[in-house]
């Protein structure tokens, strides 16, 4: 007998996972592509030299990277995908002729890294990227940011925060320390900040990124004061507004801003931060990271920016884009814990019996009359003990069902029965069945919402 | 610079591909659930023993998988899933005392098997498969094939034929000639029918099954008069009805009949063939096969069958059920081909453009409303030539454009162009935005539809 587990790091996704993320996803699907982004998918599998060419992946994640090899092929030249962009950046060198561009794309999909099996972390787990390629046009940042807005929206998420950054401004800053070289180390030092506490990211930014006391002091109040709204750009261009990269920085988040609120989206949901670090050696323009508001703990579950040069690696022809990835698991086991996937039932509310010593052809009839009208039946398969498939039905979460025993068959009629009361109006005429199921379910979903 | 090709055998799907592809999906999710199906997942990538476990693939499919080691794993613990089955049998072993029986479940995902790369044979594909585990019960057959109708008729297929047959009926035969054991050789004969002629199966019924002359002759008689609606089941039961098993195939089979004419599947829908040998060593009861009319030569798209038990290589729980499989990319590939993929579009219908100098908040800001109203919009991303951003709309398929020039913003109105013919109506106030659009879709659709 051999052991039904699955490999360390890797899961099973049961019914009550899956309903909810299948949900998601479908409002995710929807929302890009109101927008006007279009699916792609490309192969789990990938070339070795596309996944480990020169900064396709950190060094961490290139460490993680799982190999594959068929019976017969060489190892070492095909290996499972870590993220979604680097096959991105292959389509779009490869497409982009026939594609043109801008080219908007969403993609949704598994990708896996072999990192250490812990709680929460997965080694095979969903992305879904929405980007546009081809273009630097502001729109397309403010763009970016409202789908985010209208995904988590549409998913349930009942209140978060969009964070946004420009890359050029704290590089205008180390510009004018004459440190502009240094800007990842400080970076990475200003990474730790909520965890380790001010005193240790400026002993470390003297250490590392070789600020003096002075620099460093100063650039840590640059960065406290520069959270909030729209106006902690105000006080940034007091330090950096001479600096053109500075200036342009803070003149392109002012505009994105501004656009996001004609879109609609309401100014609490945004702020500013110009400590935020996301994407050290991508990204160039504006960043992104999204927190649910009472869940800061989870980290961001929606995140992105915009890149000065997307497929480099692949073409010579230089294409900036924008885009984020929604955090889909970690989005999910939030809203879980939170309590807010209350509601989610299974995808079908009638259970019809398949009664013991009757033809099921009537069970089966009206099963197929309901679902023509949209309204999710099945037939119990077998024909057990009505008791037990009651008892079926109650635990999967059916709502109602409809039996038809030797004297309803005669008779052209059939027992309604509510699943949670277990209260059953008796003798109903056939004919009038999907009317009769209709008001039912309105009542009890009227009742369970009151 | 790095070569952006896709490895041997794998594809990239761009969006012309994607948004059919996902449509389907999208149908058939919606009929799975309808009837009651739960969605499930298993990772990608398995452990090597529950993939090569006695039973698990053919000879042939083991040969083909994909090995996968992460940096200092152990190689040869670990590979891609060939099929969803084995894992489906993994997963019920492993989950069936929370599940409970029955257990109805889908599952849509990649596949991998390390072909010889041919024309139309890919490395990675789909699979789209639906089971129900632990019911003998006829109405979960007759069901398997409901589930299968609907699926493709959701899917646009015009007409199809599910071909139906049930194992025991040639056993039966094979078991009144003395050569119960025989069954697989006879199957494997049988298969080649269509290619090869009669005599040749004879001629290999003969050397390889170890059938006489005459019974080879019997055999071929009974198959080949076996092919057609309901009655040429008169015809098999006069042969083996006084075989237990002929018997209760041949009772079985009418049975599922009755109940999908009863389920409303139009006969014509339905076909017998006692030559249909599905599944050589795994189904035991009825076997399904899917072909398109006029199609044929695309082979089955969707097939299934009824197993004695599933999950025997990991656990001792006895599990029949019963299922189908859909071959979507096989499907995608003849709806291409035979024209009915017609009428896919761009998801998106309007294009808002960008106006070189007018400030884009205005085309967010009607964009973002078309969208609240289920109208996808896109606005260009960047103020290029007007004729540049309405050749993007022509060539996406986008129908619609809205423009606010200058004057336009300055007069709170917008100019609605027709893409196709280039048509456009000027000085439309904004407030009647969404009732203008609207408006213009529908007779667009209607004219389209004429």
């Amino acid at each position: 007998m051999i052991d039904p587990r699955v490999a360390s790091g890797l899961r099973d996704l049961p019914p009550s996972v899956m309903i909810p993320r299948e949900r998601m996803l479908t409002e995710f699907r929807k929302t890009f592509s109101l927008f006007g982004y279009l699916p792609i998918e490309t192969p789990h599998i990938e070339r070795m030299e596309v996944l480990t060419g020169k900064g396709a992946g950190s060094e961490e994640v290139l460490r993680q990277i799982f190999d594959v090899t068929n019976k017969g092929g060489t190892p070492g030249e095909l290996a499972l995908r870590f993220d979604l962009t680097v096959p991105l950046a292959r389509f779009v060198a490869k497409h982009v002729n026939e594609l043109g561009i801008p080219f908007k794309r969403y993609a949704i999909g598994s990708v896996f890294r072999g990192e250490r099996p812990a709680k929460g972390r997965f080694r095979e787990f969903l992305q879904c990227d929405f980007d546009i390629v081809g273009t630097e046009g502001v729109v397309a940042d403010a763009e970016t940011a409202q789908v985010i807005h209208d995904a988590l929206s549409a998913a349930g998420v009942p209140d978060f925060t969009i964070t946004l950054n420009h890359r050029k401004i704290l590089d205008a800053l180390m510009d004018g320390f004459g440190l502009a070289d240094r800007t990842g180390s400080v970076l990475r030092a200003l990474d730790k900040l909520a965890k380790v506490g001010r005193d240790k990211v400026v002993a470390e930014l003297v250490a590392s990124a070789g600020l003096s006391d002075d620099q460093a002091a100063r650039l840590l109040d640059f960065v406290e004061s520069g959270r909030g709204g729209v106006d902690v750009l105000d006080a940034a261009e007091a330090v950096v507004g001479g600096h053109p990269g500075g200036s342009l920085g803070i003149a392109r988040l002012r505009q994105i801003m501004q656009l996001l609120e004609t879109a609609g989206v309401a100014p609490e949901r945004l702020a500013i931060d110009l400590g935020l670090a996301r994407g050290l050696d991508y990204y160039t323009g504006v960043v992104f990271e999204t927190t649910v508001k009472g869940w800061e703990r989870f980290g961001s579950v929606a995140s992105g920016g915009r890149y000065d040069n997307l497929a480099s690696l692949f073409t010579d022809r230089k294409l900036p884009g924008v885009g984020a990835s929604i955090g889909l698991d970690r989005l999910l086991a939030l809203l879980e814990e939170a309590g807010w996937l209350k509601g989610v039932s299974a995808p079908v509310q009638v259970l019809v019996a398949n009664f013991p010593g009757v033809d099921p052809a009537t069970s089966i009839q009206l099963a197929s009359r309901l679902r023509r009208t949209g309204v999710g039946a099945e037939v119990f398969p077998e024909p057990l003990q009505i008791g037990k498939q009651m008892g079926y039905g109650s635990s999967r979460g059916h709502r109602l069902a409809v039996i038809v025993g030797p004297d309803e068959l005669a008779a052209g009629v059939f027992n309604l029965r509510n699943l949670a009361t277990r209260q059953e109006r008796k003798a109903i005429p056939q004919a009038s069945l999907e009317a009769e199921v209709a008001q039912t379910l309105q009542s009890l979903e009227e009742g369970g919402s009151a």
